[in-house]
């Protein structure tokens, strides 16, 4: 991971959010710097093996951000992964548990037909209960999905482990553990 | 306009949604072809004038996928324009009248500084009232932005006029009127 430093140095740190005892990881402050951002993008597709996928799902929201310039980058299609109640069109849909209560993702039914090469983005994996789901409501489709590419990974929270539970290998670009 | 058919052959419309009487323009199903997803930025970068900005400002969720990949193509970086309660760090904000009720943009108060040139990107612009919105609030942080670009235009609900009357000039790859 040493090697991305100069991208781990633009992520800032917000203490006690969005609860107290939480350090925040802001990815924002990097989007905004052109260079680190192109850069940013050219080291995830990287992290790709097995060839060019036909689709990048990215993670509403800012995993949008990351997915949909990769897209570009490899001539991909870009499939849009959704909080509830967001896509105008027929859905399937997936529920999945948070630390309280529950949550929703959504994707239209035709996005992808079986077969589909896709390729998992968020810019976060944490617990990876949003990634599971992702994968999960993917493969419901009949896609195949087997990587999944994240800009920051915080691995004592085990979302890398548990995705790979369900053979699918994470690759994330920066690391924060302990600090 | 006629240029761009073959991007508008891959807009779906869906009727009636979110309401009775609305056709709804489904950008999601032009995101999934690569290649004319790939085009579709490519024409966006044409359609803007006075060299490369500073940042892209996209507006929450479907403006980032098309701000970041733009961004990613021209080596900007990426503002995140987002709704209510999403940003992690210290913000500033603006309220917006809709059809019924009201609705928030918000922004970091640090992510750009006064005289960042910045050009703003949604996916459609309809009457306009989150475009200008976003054009008031980076102009409240000093940004210089005189362009916006979109994919789709509604040109009958006026929008690019009342950008106009800003003097920001906006540019649209496709336009559905009267259809």
């Amino acid at each position: 991971m040493d090697d991305n430093d100069d991208l781990k140095d633009l992520i800032r740190t917000i203490p006690d959010h969005p609860k107290p005892g939480i350090l925040f990881r802001d990815i924002s402050t990097l989007m905004l710097e052109g260079d680190a951002f192109a850069s940013t993008i050219d080291r995830l597709a990287d992290l790709l093996d097995n060839g060019k996928p036909d689709l990048i799902a990215g993670i509403e929201a800012r995993g949008f951000v990351f997915a949909s310039a990769l897209a570009y980058k490899l001539g991909c299609g870009v499939l849009m992964l959704r909080k509830s109640g967001k896509l105008p069109g027929t859905i399937v849909s997936i529920e999945y548990a948070l630390e309280y209560g529950t949550d929703m993702l959504e994707m239209h039914d035709d996005a992808c037909g079986p077969g589909a090469k896709v390729v998992l983005v968020d810019d976060l994996i944490a617990t990876g209960g949003t990634a599971l789901a992702a994968v999960e409501l993917l493969r419901g489709r009949g896609a195949l999905i087997d990587q999944a590419l994240f800009v920051i990974d915080l691995p004592e929270l085990g979302g890398a482990d548990r995705l790979r539970d369900l053979d699918v290998t994470s690759h994330a670009l920066l690391s924060f553990a302990g600090e």
